[in-house]
């Protein structure tokens, strides 16, 4: 696993745990963690239960014991990484987002395309597909529960930047972290609701704002620099069989601390979730009395909901990085499979494509944009 | 009271138990209710509590014993009416929307604000401004308890029109019923956001949809005609200090009844409103200690809450027509102590102008628009 | 009516606002409210709709021109009013509870049964059954929706108590309140749990509390008298078939202002209700399949909900005072239908007994005690 | 470890984490599994990260590399395996129940005491104590934030026995499981109740029940054996200082799958939890303004709550085995501090006694019964 920062440890847990309660076809072993301080990264290796540690990753490609790269490192070393792994043959997770560009995720796709003829896969990590109630929710889909999809509603609530003196973090500035709530977050919201309808975006309309545009270069500094990326997203998106979704990224809901929320109007009934309960999916049928209609509350820890089999009686919760195990068992049981692994880099590719669609339309005075 | 539709028996429960409940500076007669068919509005006098029926309205207007004209015709007989009234001296009541276009609506208030000059008030029926949690909200912005508004989240979801068959309603029809989801529900969100940020929208990108296009002329019937209004409006505004807020109205959110949604998102807290839990109001204060912050659940029931003192202890709730109550208080009292009535018909001519602006934004690719 | 207190009020909305909504099969006057004092009871008449107003209500009974007799008096005086009024021939609808004592109680039944034979019908107002989500609780137990009752769990909760320096209150005074939370509120629980499953308490295990044991007897005062009833009820209960349920009764559940819930658990579903979300009901349903199963969110606001056929579209609520209006309109049409209403005297007297025996087993360490 | 049942896992999972998220000032090796099967025990250990597996735990216990004895077996070995293993000088943990019986706890309790004395450290597995919320819960108790407690609520709710068909399995029958919802479940309600009021129950009345009296011996059978343990427990208890707890432990309560209510009522707040949402906490403050009081949802997820600072950002849940790892890690900072960890085997006796009570009570016609 090449990156050790707080990305890194929630994979390095689901690397961890997933043996211990999945059957993987097989053993997996941790074998190296590279990182850019060698001290740093030695512990965190000991920490998290990786065999060795090193700093260059490069010269772990290169090793012929090791068969799988997780990338985690920022943005901006996505491509270079994830190209020469799939050059040497080696079976990639990516990291969301795929790239900080769209030419770099299309470069990277072609490549995932590419080493799949010799049998080499590719994932791109958008985790919260493997929250339970999350796949929960696109099996109902697919099963007609709801019936046509009418309209969508997804959202990405955080409020870590409510606070004016926080001073100018490098997610806050472009050329680091590539755009701000919109790429951050909402990434997360256009992969989700894509996921469980199951049809793609084709147009959006969107805005974009900096609510604090400018903070103090260290905290508690006096002196200030521009905040250069959104903190606010907001954007309507025409889906492919033509209806309408509503999105929203911020980091400025106060007191919305990771509230990821989709809900899904069909013909036939509704789904809602919201990831500060992640064990829980709302469900309503229309097709009901309309005396008995309402929305349910599935507690979605049954043995028989999607990768409960493997963890607790029914009742007893799941957390955030549960997503980290179930993402690490279906990458393997694929790899062992010989299939593709979805999300692919071709759908992590088309996230870019949304997101990048958001910035010319606020660009361009919201005016509806094709993807 | 002219109209006797579903509003009429609204506004003819307020005008009843008002009195009952508050003290209005003395007394309040129902005079004369104003329908179209003599039978059927004679038996809803009846029913009602109005003294007397009839079904001139012109000659009702001139009735020197009358001195308020509540107007609950559909939309494109206000002007006339209210007009009419005005001129003749009437303090005025009209049913939102003031009208079906803003010309009318201009002209509206402009009779409104020539009229007040002689003392004669005018008022349009936003009732949800008069729900208490809605009351408390604004107060508490007001009071600097959420700091500046820093977002807005409004949204106005219905589901009666989810199902494909049901007939082409008049409210289907743009020559009836001027637009749909937008203007019927959309504009309560409007007025809300606004009233309780205490700010203006000043602009405009919206994106129109019609869902279902054609339905039967009849129930059951093999003819179909088309759908002319929207039946979902998806909107970004911005207020008058810069910030953005996202509108939604729609009668397709599957399971979804009437549940009008405001989040505001401040720098010192936040606030969060749904119709369908009427008489609760979620406010989160961002400055008491990080590990003790959280939404707070206030059932706004206690008697020292807006218009609470009249009713019943606390943890008792009130409904949805107790907003006509306290609408017709607070217009005989501000009649009474010759005060101006809120909403006024410019505020409501306001709402008009953001729904207008939508739609052309909606016809001109979602582009950013000025109300 | 005789009675002008708080629940005067609320008795005289249902009358004056059911004939309104409801066809009540003729016309209902409101005649005489007779009260102690001439000037407050001729003021409250003139404010709640009352033709007259009186304070000698053995002259009130002697009418001819009156039918029916609403006793809204303290609890002390049911009896004798209620006796006069049956022996008169005048239908009777008397608050809870029936009485004060058991003895007194039994009598007023037997008055009742005895006037039943001349076509004179009673009732007794526990008027939360006719809140819509309990009776249409007792709908789906009727058509087995929950299959077997197993099991119940009935708690009211208030906290108008909590603050110690609150003055000694005749509420506080068993000579004049009778008893405490469980008389008061818990009788509530009783009546709702037996009208929701149609089952009878036949045996009891209580304890009785009072947490603050002397008070004020004036406000802000330094002279102390004792708290005389109980501030805290808690018993297990045995129905007819033999299971269980579990009851509280509290005026110190701090943050609680009107929390009676019920929950019931079937061997094929179970019900949950709050009064403090009056519109809603919760129903679970343990024949669907295992990975849809989930408490459902009914909002009782349907059309074809209990009662909801005379009010407002789907989605909009009713309050606290509604219960009065379907009260008033289940009894003019029993009466009309030469019908006998429910609950019955009898089954006021049943709550009554049931009070009484919680009592005796508190009295006596908490040991079982037969109904 | 001994024991390898779910138990197990959720131990050998606490184990496994704790060191990679927590300082546990030195290293920790999970050396030996022990279990009844060895084939059985070496995959478990094999899955679940222990360096060996056996099938004697007298000779795990004799080994001097071994410093800790973790206990996960079923009740009616905890006593053998405790003595034995505290008369080898090593520490212990040991699974709730403590013992099946008074006596046998009572003798652990005095070995953990003797042991004590040569710096061995013994406690038992109440795990819910190390959910953040609770932990929280007990903090803000202490602080005095909500007064002092007027009356507890606590109950837990299961359902999957709801179906009568399912077979008599052994926790079902007295031999084996000493009693059954009781003493699984109610012990965890009792444990939390006295751990965040920080007070003993003292007294008791109790009702338990069979409900569904004989069960199949085999899935699908069609003989019958009876069910020799309770269903549902009913009581009513009295702590230390006065005030009074209504308890509940089923497994009939259909639709709930693993909620542990505690409520708390003091004079100055209250609080609130459940275990299905157990990144929650519900705090109200009754010394707020009286129109701002509410009850507050606490996403306990905060780096300064509790366990918190070793996991993921604000808003990232935890579930349900994150406690193991916050026992083990409680457990082993206690014992490299040469401290007591808590709850020791006094307090598992004290829980014991209490349950010991309430079956007393039961079989005494619920008389009251000092603990």
């Amino acid at each position: 696993m090449i990156g050790a920062g707080f990305m890194g440890a929630a994979h390095s847990q689901g690397w961890r745990v997933a043996p211990s309660f999945f059957d993987l076809n097989g053993p997996v072993e941790m074998a190296l963690l590279v990182g850019r301080d060698p001290e740093k990264t030695a512990a965190a290796a000991e920490q998290w239960g990786w065999a060795e540690s090193g700093v260059d990753w490069r010269a772990a490609i290169a090793r012929e014991d090791i068969d799988i790269v997780d990338i985690v490192t920022p943005g901006d070393s996505h491509a270079e990484i994830a190209l020469a792994a799939l050059a040497a043959g080696k079976h990639v997770l990516c990291e969301k987002p795929l790239a900080n560009t769209v030419a770099e995720a299309a470069e990277m796709t072609r490549a995932a395309e590419r080493a799949e003829a010799a049998g080499v896969r590719s994932m791109v990590g958008f985790t919260y597909r493997r929250v339970p109630a999350v796949a929960l929710a696109r099996e109902l889909v697919r099963a007609g529960r709801i019936g046509t999809v009418r309209q969508v509603r997804a959202s990405y609530l955080q409020d870590w930047l409510t606070e004016e003196s926080d001073p100018l973090a490098w997610r806050l500035q472009r050329e680091h972290a590539g755009s701000g709530a919109l790429g951050d977050i909402g990434a997360h919201a256009i992969d989700l609701a894509q996921y469980i309808t199951g049809d793609q975006i084709e147009g959006v309309s969107g805005t974009l704002q900096t609510i604090v545009p400018e903070r103090p270069l260290t905290a508690g500094g006096s002196h200030y620099g521009p905040v250069t990326v959104d903190d606010l997203a907001l954007f309507t998106a025409r889906f492919g069989p033509g209806y309408l979704g509503s999105f929203e990224a911020t980091r400025f809901a106060t007191g919305r601390k990771n509230s990821l929320r989709i809900e899904i109007a069909g013909s036939r009934g509704a789904l809602s979730f919201d990831l500060e309960s992640l064990n829980e999916l709302g469900l309503y049928d229309s097709t009901e009395p309309a005396t008995e209609q309402g929305f349910k509350r599935i507690m979605v820890t049954d043995p028989g909901h999607p990768y409960l089999e493997a963890w607790w009686p029914a009742g007893h919760l799941l957390g955030y990085e549960h997503g980290f195990s179930h993402q690490a068992r279906d990458l393997v049981l694929a790899i062992r499979a010989g299939e593709n692994p979805a999300p692919s880099f071709a759908e992590g590719l088309r996230v870019q494509r949304v997101l990048t669609a958001v910035e010319e339309s606020a660009d361009n005075g919201s005016a509806w944009t094709t993807v």
